[in-house]
């Protein structure tokens, strides 16, 4: 293909200037700028981790993005932080829950979206990785809705809301200790379940490993799993399963 | 809401049967046979895990499955084992690879999906995960591309077919050894990417331990993962994706 | 009060006889044998651990066990071993899916308790384990009842069968893969669970770790764990607790 | 049987009221409050796991338990949150050591079961987690009887008590370090021992996993286990096994 | 001191042979026939590690000592591997259960030591293990008595042989599953212990990382460990210092 | 034995209280006070684990022992809890680097036996550790040559002390990262060598893991091995073996 | 860049075929035939990893390599895959030890390269994956002196050779139990030292986990470290680097 | 060699000193100081490890190297103990990023080196380390380009600067979370690539195994690894191959 396209610069069938574009499938790879393709190769603006980054490095960060219109999340990020970012950056909005720092276009405020995802979590303990999620896929232009404090040691809690679980586009489901509560949602369901293993617990949890090997080992179907604490993934995977569905067949 | 209905009831404003139905939410949570609801419940009908049963046993449960007009679908069956079901059940096909042993309505052999699910496996030693993940989606109505040995120790190699894998709906990446693909895959495609670690490799790859835990802290978004081999587990994560794409916006 | 024991030796207020006797709380500790006092001292005789011992080997301890009027069950046996040890030991019953072998008085076939142990098994493939928990408890005296395939994916099937569960003594659950039955049985019952995780599964299972940790963090109360596969602990257990209760405050 | 008593109430056999007492057999498993159903379904009151949760939080679940006049537990509390509690709930107690705060009708503040529960440990520094146990046993109605610094480094300090722990109707044996001391107590009684490692010890002790898998690797029969410094689960099962043998046969 | 030994040469006050036996010291570090100083530098000489070199090779290294009169021990030996080799070395023994293939000088078939070393094993299963460890300190020139099936879960076994076990001038104490031995006999003796883990036992027994962490980690004092199924390290250990105990204060 | 001497209570041939002498032998295992027996039974007296113990607890301990006119030994002590302890006790020496808290009779400062224990050190950062060990058994009466800094890395500085090492009764080597020296060490000597794995390095350090199983699997003769960090586990084994051969073969 | 190349071919400066040589560049990266350019950008032909091929898989890859001139290493082969490829590949060499079957040009038989790599390995037991390594390197052009059985548990073995380790160009350092030697040999040598962990040994080896750990720890410098038994990892390094220092700085 | 050695003393052929000069080959292994010998024999001078010495005794390192005209290089140093140091070495620089603290001859400032070595790291998290290894490298006398935040996720950041990678000596890449770049930068380039895992991450990182099990997986060849966070170590290897390659085949 290559040559093919020389060729007919070659020949003066094809401008430089449209070559380029045509071998800019590779720019797609390699050449171009960040902040232009990623939204365009990945449906979303690059989303930023906080965590181990200063106040000025994500300003600028954050700055560069939002010049070019894009929505800006920050991820991990200590109230502290916020605080000295929102000095310059006085229209981003702060949770302090999910310790995300995001800037919204005034028009994006509401979801455009038909459904919802469901943001379910087993215990109180979970609830900082919960609302990441939720909070994420709020950022990304979905509509949540959260069921907390639903684990299995007390099934009806969960039975009680079968069904508005079963009628969300996708469900993110947060839990620590033994993470059992996917297995369940997963048998319930007839939509992808992204499970998110806490950190929550002690002695033999091992830092939330047990929740971990749970989800990966589940013998319902349509479970996938992220990190250990990463609501950040559960949001981001949600929002992108929900926004496809969404655009439906005609975006394939 | 249960005094109300029978209430209802008592009132001869609601026949049995009628109130019945209604209860049957509960029903969907708990008394019904499993082969009825499994499907309304969860989109597709029981996948039956073939390994430590016998083939007598799998014969009876695909016999019962098929009665009703479902797709049967068992996965891990060695090909002795097939061989002894197939005697009875001879309309049945087998895949050795995938070890896969499966009956479809004639009219689903197509699929009716716009689209097309992405399997993507970093070696040829990774071929029999990457199968069972294959034609798992396509026994469960997607249609599938491959894009096989194209792992990132020759980057070029997953370069070349990056344009066809960023428009397929959704994509399963599957390696061992490392685990390095799905990081890659996830930082080109706008969809999602199920990931399946193998225990492909030896020495420090712990049995795929240490291709699970690549893909967990992955850096790219948009990437969630299944237990390690569990091919069937990405082909079904995929093939719902992709089915809840094709049915759009109106199916929430 | 050894020296008080030995004063009314000397003194002739206490024959030597009864003094062995009475010291004999010590013998309990120390200098009697095997048989005599495991019975005793424990509630049921010794159980024969049949693992890398020869049929010579148990065929001696049976007969050994048997002429003292106990009970004898011996665990992991396999069916080539077992069919050995039958030629001397023709009254034997061998159950080949426990894999125990066991001789009981014809006056205990028939359980004399009040109650029944619930064992509850999530799979198909748990079956072993969950039959070696069965089995064992019956021959310690337990009458049984079995709720198995009722894993937590299909929640519907475990309710199905939850008020028979709670009516129980005791529980056994036995779970392989994530292994989060025990925590849903947990939180329906108002007895002890003991949880008995297995090596069923694959991958990020790690022959029963996944399990294992999953039951030791569970979020419901009243629930304690054995060994991986340790059917037989599950059982013991059970028997001893519903034996207790039906000798009831008295026996304390 | 739905539909069966849906055609009592439409033939006014049955009254609205007792049916929905009779479907109640289902709300048992779902639909009413957490609080009149968990003494009812579990034995005992929900118990509050007090880390991470505000003193605010467990005030209005402390006093909405208590309301329904029910016994409260709340397990982990630092002694500034207790201080915190006890402004408002100046009635509770609190136990520095096992870190429980609790709230007991003045009639129940002396144990109305017959027998006792040993809590045996192994060494000094397990005595937070024994006595975690042992006021979480007290609190939910048995009488405790202690025996600590009985390692089996010195094992004649347990023959000691050998005899009053044979006579007590359960065990809860704590250990650190090696956590050998559940084998040599559950060798000498004919009761449930319910052994709870601690993440007492250092180096190859990796934080109470050494404990930990001794006890599930006791060759001793009639052992259980619980989680890591899960002092609570140790004292919760052994109440409610007390209990159960206190109410006797009847209760089946 | 090379130096001096040099001007001593130079000097003629020193031959060159004498010369060259003084700087082997030197030698001893580096360029000396391993067989002549393994048992100067070490106090026995070089033990083969049979596994893994081929009957012939073992041939070969086994000549070689015997022909400087040593005694030879080579470990992991099958029976198929011992046979082949005793065609040519007919004059060697083989212990089947030990695994071990040895030759000894007719003139230390019987013990010249003092004392003995106590091997004390948990199991019937353990057999194997400890065999290893009494054979090889026999070779090695102790006497040596065994305690076998002495686990901590009937302590009065232990206990019974307690006084004889005492008397040793060194222990080695064998056992799987939960490990916890060690710790009893540390308890109980004033002479080292050394421990030796087996895999014997299932589940989380992990091929005897239980019984290794156990061990480790006792609580008992004059306790060291070897590693999993390392019967040969415990023998030489005990004999090590048994044969030092009989040199006395002399031999430093 | 037991009817024995009770017969000769009766018949007067053994007066009440040297028959409870005699029957003391099972005092020795178990009705004792710990003091008395301790260092007759183990052959030093008691040692105190200062970790997680009060000043006020430790004073009280210690003040028991020296009543006796043992020798006193407390490990891990911090310097703040070993300057309130000396208030009371203040002719107690302190070592801040081994942490250790002791007492010893004005006439065992001098050790009286003959040889002495040979501690070596890999690097300056195992020094804590190298120390606790060495005061450890200085304490309990070895006298002890330090060989510190001197790493496999740089093997002419081990070579260097070679002889000296050689002549030593007994080595502790103290070793963290890769924990190699105890293998070089046991190479070279004809005494047993107790290896001492620390904490010291990082990353697949694992906290002393790696040393740990390195020590483990060392492929030279006589090396045992103690848990990570414990000193005083190197230097209690070092000191008892070095007493034994000063003992020698008549204290058999 | 390449909108400048695109000119030229517009201007006539450039022809077709001289523009696709200079986006080449790109090419590299991505659409040209893996075998052209894997020797230019990686210095070595493509090796192809035998495990899991079939003996017809491997004969087209070798045949289509050699077509183009480049030499062929297969890895991992079994002999009787090794004999079925040379019926067909009849001029190839297969090592039976280190199962690396390979061709090579017929003027690349002797190494064209000053100086040598040193093979170092611990134990007769490590001889297969030191083989792996030696072989390799020889057939990518190296020559090779092998120094095996010199473990540190002896020293003096290895400082025999000290010197003649110390000439190579770089050493591979193979070994298996407590993997110490690269440490020891990194500390004499002033080149790298590629380490290679083997899976020889037993119990807490943990197949190759412990001699892994040791060599990542190591305290000397200039060690890096390839997979658990990657004899090929380490004799690919060591040519490679070999091939650099032999270019010398004018390939820089 | 060591007899005629000494007969040429003996015969006056050979002075004491030259003689002593010749057997120094050994010093070389054993007698020598330090300081002489570890440039000589290792290329480098020694190399301070800062992490848990005093400033004191850092200081008195340092000023002995220096005495002798060697460059000194101290690793893991806080700001605050390097503030201490530079009072009395006041010539010295400190890297507070990569936590070096260095001294080098004014005519080394400048690299003699031809070529460079690259370092190329994932995120900007992982800079610390990444300096670690470039500072590391200059101050061993090696010039350095950078390449950081070129992750995987985003691969066209790599590419873009895949030539100047590829043209550089040998290449130190580090990563942490999934830690995939060294199997791309592997596949792209002909030389060494030294990888170094950082602990950067989160969960099922488990500081810094995730990454360092990739990286020894990896499918690239010409890979070779060092220790979680051990940027010194990548510095240093690359330092040293990359000298080597600059004495080129006249060195060996």
């Amino acid at each position: 293909m290559l040559e093919e396209v020389l060729r007919q610069v070659q020949d003066g069938r094809l401008s430089v200037e449209d070559a380029a574009k045509q071998l800019a499938t590779f720019e797609n790879l390699g050449f171009a700028k960040v902040d232009h393709h990623r939204k365009r190769r990945q449906g979303f603006p690059e989303i930023v981790y906080g965590e181990g980054k200063s106040a000025e490095q994500i300003i600028g960060i954050a700055k560069a993005l939002q010049a070019q219109n894009h929505e800006v999340l920050i991820t991990r990020v200590s109230r502290e932080k916020a605080d000295q970012i929102r000095i310059v950056c006085s229209d981003y909005q702060y949770d302090s829950v999910a310790r995300l720092l995001f800037w919204k276009h005034a028009d994006n405020r509401e979801s455009k979206l038909n459904g919802y995802v469901a943001v379910v979590a087993a215990g109180t303990s979970d609830l900082a990785v919960a609302e990441e999620a939720a909070v994420t896929a709020e950022v990304l232009g979905s509509s949540v809705r959260r069921f907390y404090d639903v684990g299995v040691a007390g099934i009806h809690r969960l039975l009680h809301h079968a069904e508005e679980i079963q009628q969300a586009a996708v469900s993110v489901v947060v839990a620590g200790m033994e993470g059992a509560l996917p297995s369940v949602v997963g048998g319930l369901v007839a939509h992808p379940v992204i499970a998110v293993p806490t950190s929550v617990g002690y002695g033999a949890n091992f830092n939330g490993l047990s929740a971990l090997l749970t989800m990966l080992n589940s013998c319902a179907s349509g479970i996938s799993v992220v990190n250990i604490d990463n609501g950040f993934g559960g949001g981001y995977n949600a929002a992108l399963i929900h926004q496809l569905i969404n655009k439906g067949a005609a975006g394939l």
